[in-house]
């Protein structure tokens, strides 16, 4: 039995095309002492793969030839350690099908909700929300919290999560149809469209009071826009720059750097959410507390097939997509079960 | 006896010109219920007062036709207040011989050292290297600490105190005679000179080991640059961005905002001093005792005479002053004593 896999053939010239991927396929590779052998069964698709084919960031830049790296979820099927097989884990099991890996570079998951939740609300993405809103940004009841991508992965729980913790949540998004969802389905208190000619003046009304703490997922000419309207002492929290990942020449940075954070105190943070794994537990229970109780409403789109998580990246990068994006791999999807074992 | 005033005439299209100011003469003001007119002998010459010009900053925008605004160094000669005539002061005089203030407005200076001293190193300029290395930097000992612009009044503070709390400190200034100075005469550990076309190698060479703190006073493309220097969890200081005042048309912000702050978890934060009025007493005694143990020199510049305040501003902002740049006021200066009253 073969495994399908996808390779980063060729570094995109300007955005992002299928022809930047090339499926090979190889045998399934066996379990040596320590590892474990996976069958993926999702795949989290996020823009920062963009990021990572452009330059070094928080990891190497990717080099034509390697496996499309990617976190997702999968099945131990083979095991030279002591994560025994049938056991659901995430980790960094690339766009294949099957992932030969370090029995430590995996994390267990004890799955009392939907699988794909694990790698969207209770996952990387959620916990991610959460320690940048709640963390590095420090609202407090009342303040107004400002969500660039805030129909996306992250975007959508960060702002819910304020909502939550008695913000006033605006988000910003790239269409009508995501900023009505934003307030009708998930409670934003206001949502304004960046690719409106009104933008600026929308945004100015959604936030009358400014805005404390931006949850930035963006960049761009949004961040500097929105740098106008932060308040003193404000907060702006550096999730991520999608508007910059999909080109080889990035845009020059927002005007009013350095100059606006003088002027009105603000602290402009970065943050990556491995660095805070000992918050992950308290994150997580939170987070499985909210949807549990309802509060946190679970957005994702779900693909079916390794071989359209190309264009599952590609449209990501335009923004198509309304919260987590996850593609689901294997021969036989069907037969994979959404929930394993029910909540207790 | 007429009051010698300059006033903001016209706002510079580009570059700040001598033609931006106007000499006029008033009557000296009387002193109502609560206030109180100031003698001026020395006036602080800073490049913000070029960004005043520009466009609101943490203060209104310049008005054609207002007296032209800044922080100085008097003598009270009538009083309607508590603060007694004879007494020294410092606060918002403005460009002028007499000042007619609220008493709330101005601070008494409890006279101990050089008078030059309160508008420099023991004043606003020093407290605000102080404030923003140690409070907002939070350099630890042995960490490299990179300062812009620091052979102006505020970097070469900075610098110094880093260098006395431990760390390792590299200015970047605008001449090899400057940069020079740093190292030879303020105990820099190196110095960069950004005009020199080897600038990014001299900087990666300067610092071997990365950057922690960089307490920025330009912004522009030297931040730029510095970003790319700095290690993860670095902390970036916005404490000025005189690269961008002296024009009418600021440049894009620095490219990797937000991207390198995301990539390298770095924290980057403006303040300004007032909001940190508490920790004043306690950041001018420990400056106070390392200039009387002589572990931090003074640099100064001071010019004579009101009519040359114009001259003195445009050539700093080119970048020719050392140290902290003061114009002396007063028809007699000469007659002004240096140190009103000796150290006790």
């Amino acid at each position: 039995m073969p495994n399908g896999r996808l390779i980063f053939a060729r570094r995109p010239a300007g955005s992002l095309t299928v022809d930047t991927f090339r499926f090979e396929e190889s045998e399934i590779p066996e379990a040596g002492p320590g590892q474990v052998v996976c069958r993926t069964v999702l795949l989290s698709i996020d823009p920062a793969a963009r990021a990572w084919m452009q330059a070094r960031t928080y990891r190497e830049r990717l080099v034509e030839g390697e496996l499309m790296p990617g976190h997702g979820l999968a099945e131990v099927i083979a095991s030279g350690s002591n994560v025994p097989a049938g056991a659901i884990v995430t980790g960094p099991v690339g766009w294949q099908e099957y992932a030969l890996l370090d029995a430590t570079a995996v994390r267990t998951v004890e799955v009392r909700s939907v699988l794909s939740h694990y790698l969207g609300v209770l996952g990387i993405t959620g916990i991610t929300a959460h320690i940048g809103l709640l963390a590095v940004g420090q609202p407090r009841p009342g303040e107004t919290v400002l969500i660039s991508g805030a129909a996306g992965a992250t975007g959508n729980v960060a702002g819910q999560l304020a909502r939550i913790h008695g913000c006033r949540v605006v988000g910003i998004a790239g269409s009508s149809a995501k900023t009505t969802f934003l307030v009708k389905e998930l409670g934003f208190d206001a949502a304004v469209d960046h690719r409106s000619r009104s933008f600026a003046d929308d945004l100015k009304s959604a936030c009358p009071d400014g805005v404390d703490v931006y949850f930035d997922n963006v960049g761009g000419p949004i961040l500097e826009r929105v740098l106008r309207a932060m308040n003193a002492h404000g907060r702006i929290v550096c999730c991520g720059g999608v508007s910059q990942y999909d080109t080889q020449d990035p845009a020059p940075g927002p005007r009013g750097v350095p100059g606006l954070l003088t002027t009105k105190r603000l602290r402009m943070e970065g943050f990556i959410v491995h660095d805070h794994v000992d918050d992950w537990p308290a994150a997580h229970s939170e987070l499985e507390s909210h949807v549990a109780a309802g509060r946190l409403r679970v957005i994702e789109s779900v693909i079916e097939g390794l071989d359209r998580a190309p264009q599952a990246l590609i449209s990501q990068l335009k923004g198509s997509n309304l919260g987590k994006c996850l593609v689901r791999v294997g021969k036989d999807p069907e037969a994979l079960p959404r929930v394993i074992r029910p909540a207790e």
